[in-house]
């Protein structure tokens, strides 16, 4: 499977977590690496609450995220008052959310450990819950 | 130009008519024709509303849209708090928005004719500014 339809596949797993819920819709934005406007992987809302996310599965000990990839989330998010998440799933573990606060930065990059996930990252139902604040 | 490429032409008219104002931002919904979620063609928020939008352009003096179109926009729009609104373009006019309440309904369909329109449509500045309220 070639990188695209992998990141693909990786946002309609959490899409679909989503539309499991009762009462959040989500949907993938088109072109989110191509085009020349910021814009997240996923966006995602119920009555109350909006999230952008920027979704990374990988089957590598660390997940790098691209600084630039970073500034375009938050500037989304900024300019429509979403909730900026960043969703990592390493391999034989379930997907977790981790804040950009709590990413590793190095140089040109942010960046999680698997350690670094499990410990400040959250899982979905957290994530639902507000329970990270 | 095939159906699909024109398609997502017509949305990217749109998307950059949002990114060319100062406060919104806007996005492309990826296969919101084809998964099974209900899903609008665009979203589009600012600080401090969210819109859902459906959009169509057409050579023809009328606009069609499947009901079941108009129903899945209507349902990620309640789910999200979102505003449910149609974008129309006919040949040699700019973008139009109307409400479905202002769409004739006839048996499977919803549709426009350029006169309804230009008569209970509105431009993308009175979208913006909330004149039609």
């Amino acid at each position: 499977m070639n990188q695209k339809k992998k990141g693909t596949n990786a946002e309609r797993e959490i899409i679909h977590m989503f539309w499991q819920t009762s009462d959040w819709a989500a949907c993938r934005v088109a072109g989110s690496g191509s085009i020349k406007y910021p814009s997240p992987d996923i966006i995602a809302a119920n009555l109350k609450r909006k999230l952008a996310i920027e979704c990374k599965s990988t089957k590598s000990e660390y997940q790098y995220l691209e600084k630039r990839e970073i500034n375009e989330l938050l500037e989304y998010a900024q300019k429509t008052n979403a909730e900026p998440w960043i969703a990592i799933k390493f391999s034989r573990t379930n997907w977790r959310f981790i804040q950009i606060k709590n990413l590793k930065e190095t140089g040109k990059h942010y960046m999680a450990t698997r350690g670094l996930l499990k410990d400040k990252g959250i899982s979905f139902t957290s994530l639902l819950n507000k329970t990270f604040i």
